[in-house]
């Protein structure tokens, strides 16, 4: 077993989480000053570790292993939410340094390849995945032209932050063997079960479709109920039918949400004409996805029929599919979980999108969840128990060890 | 029976339509430069009927009889919506010079007292019956101040238009004994049950209230289900049984409206914290209002208590009771009714707010309507028959001078 210094690591997130701290959060969104700062700090810890460190054309921090392979990619993301917490990604990214340096510090570790990663944008400020899709080769050119809430494009912001010269961090197929990602569950399942760790089987796929709704706008005085094409009325009853369908047919992981809605023309003395709604489910199983899109269409279609208004479902771009981690680093996690914390780990979903998504196509994944009290994230109230935190590094170090062990002859 | 010059009184109402024509519909908001024009135009017309007329400090047209009284006034508005049709207000302040010119022509009836007036801003692009509640002295301080869309105060447009030097034209209590107004239905009634003529028996009271829920806010892919307090699950189950509990209340006149929805913060993948709506409701019944109002804040009551989220209904204060009209006055108009179109009248209730709301306080008010063609409105593509805008002048007509011949000696 890898003996992590927990105070070391301790340390080293309080020194990141002064990069954009506010308050009890951290603002740190991609390519701001903030995050910049951070990825150089970030860069300089690699290279401490025995690294050969860079930030590349897209802003991810790359430590690259000296040793030759097999190598394990290790990391998280270090940028955050508008309104972020001190963890989320931050935690990953310095597990992968403490193990990075630890392995380092240890002649019976010290020729296993550990790449340490700082993947640039998981959140989506500019685009989700930045980082991560850039790595595989999966970022369209398009994408250099999304922006963020003020506009900036991605091409502009690495003009800006002085990266359009850097390299691109590239995949080395054969050399990187997997990719493990630790990460605060988000959610309050762990804490909930008294566990002290999750490992991720799979990560939940996402549909989003648009409800739309075809009325007639009218006079909401002089109109008669009975002549009346109110769109209102029919997304209400459109909302309300969808929770009765959904809730028979829901599994154990199912979430939906009616996040906005709009009425048109949206006065209070106007039979709205037309109505929108933008509703989002996920499941770690694809068939009850597809069930699920099947029953939001069919209400629409039923409802249709029975008229006075037109209900439509219309997928919309941002899907995303189920995606399972790879079985065998899944089985390196849970030996590990299972020396620690006997009895107290469990195999679940995460419920939330992460890196691993990008990169489960082309090489294996897998994840480890530690608990988030009161389930809360992406928020400045986000936090974890210190002893949860440090117990996470040691089983993420020991699954790094026993996996690369399997290819390689030293022993710890 | 006063013989109107159907001809003329057409040739007049497209004269008007000519201030802010566009397309078949017409944009004449108060204040607006085709306002104005218009109403120096009426005011001409009303001179060259007889009448004193003037532009008062508020922007009514007001012709003002030569005759001792008891004097009747008749009229409408002659402002529009910001997408208007040709008739609304303009019929009833054109319906009032034909019969004023048309009375003075006559020996018979040339001692009859009719004032004229075109009432500012009905529609409310300033506030609402600013002319009427002017005439009766009902208009508060704060008026002054309300704005039109673009931000312009009453007082500044008043400025703007020249006319902050003027008088206001005011109620004058003995001589003036009565307020009519003609005005298209705006509804499908007439037509539907093929009438020629209505006489309102009473002009709806409206209520509104805001429903607001309190949920809370979280991430919509890492909360379960069964922790969440959706604040717009709650919006939609609330109006779902609204709609159930109104319809099983509802009398032949009542409607009801929720025009406007919001979830907040209004993203896809978050679950709202909290959301609103806007619902209005109608009846002429001031007790069926106060039933409808009890069971909108018995289901917020109920809910409440179901959980999770505090829902809560609360009156805007732009609710306004049933007004009755006058039944004398509304006997003359069945009178004269009667002789003209037999078996094709009938009384009903306005279900649109008019001046004569403002008014029936101060003097006895009736009111007439024309049928709408296809109920439509507040529209480019509002229209009535040419036989129907005629019928009704001649109707109005009968009932001024039945009217005043109860206190004047000359007989028709």
């Amino acid at each position: 077993m890898v003996e992590i210094d927990g105070d070391r690591l301790l340390d080293s997130l309080r020194t990141l989480r002064g990069f954009g701290s506010v308050e009890s959060g951290v603002v740190r969104p991609t390519f701001s000053p903030a995050d910049m700062a951070a990825r150089i700090w970030i860069r300089d810890q690699m290279d401490a570790a025995g690294l050969d460190a860079t930030i590349d054309g897209v802003g991810n921090v790359f430590g690259r292993s000296r040793n030759d392979g097999p190598a394990l990619i290790v990391g998280s993301h270090s940028d955050t939410q508008p309104e972020g917490g001190w963890l989320d990604g931050a935690l990953g990214v310095m597990y992968a340094i403490e193990i990075a340096r630890t392995l380092a510090e240890d002649p019976r570790t010290d020729q296993l390849a550990v790449d340490a990663v700082a993947w640039a944008d998981e959140e989506g400020t500019y685009t989700n995945f930045l980082g991560s899709r850039s790595f595989v080769g999966e970022l369209p050119a398009e994408s250099w032209s999304e922006t963020n809430a003020e506009g900036e494009s991605v091409a502009a912001a690495i003009e800006r932050v002085g990266l359009s010269q850097s390299p691109l961090a590239r995949f080395e197929r054969g050399r990187q063997v997997g990719y493990l990602e630790a990460h605060i569950e988000q959610g309050p399942h762990l804490e909930d079960r008294h566990q002290r760790l999750g490992i991720v089987t799979s990560i939940v796929g996402m549909r989003a479709l648009q409800i739309t709704f075809l009325g007639e706008q009218n006079h909401a005085g002089t109109t008669p109920m009975a002549r009346r094409k109110d769109a209102g009325v029919a997304l209400f009853e459109y909302c309300v039918r969808l929770r009765g369908r959904f809730e028979a047919m829901a599994g154990p992981a199912t979430v939906w949400t009616i996040g906005n809605a709009r009425l048109e023309p949206g006065a209070d003395s106007i039979v709205p004409g037309s109505a929108w709604c933008g509703l989002q489910f996920r499941d770690p199983e694809y068939h009850l996805l597809n069930k699920m899109e099947a029953a939001a269409h069919g209400i629409a279609a039923e409802m249709t029929m029975e008229g006075p208004v037109q209900v439509s479902a219309e997928r919309r771009r941002d899907g995303v599919s189920p995606v399972e981690m790879d079985p065998a680093l899944r089985g390196h996690l849970a030996a590990a979980a299972g020396l620690r914390v006997p009895g107290e780990w469990i195999d679940m979903p995460s419920a939330a999108a992460h890196d691993p998504m990008v990169m489960t196509s082309h090489l294996p994944c897998a994840m480890l969840f530690i608990p988030s009290i009161g389930g809360i994230s992406h928020d400045f109230a986000e936090n974890s128990n210190y002893d949860d935190i440090t117990t996470g590094c040691r089983v993420l170090a020991d699954a790094v060890v026993s996996r690369l062990r399997q290819t390689k002859s030293s022993s710890i």
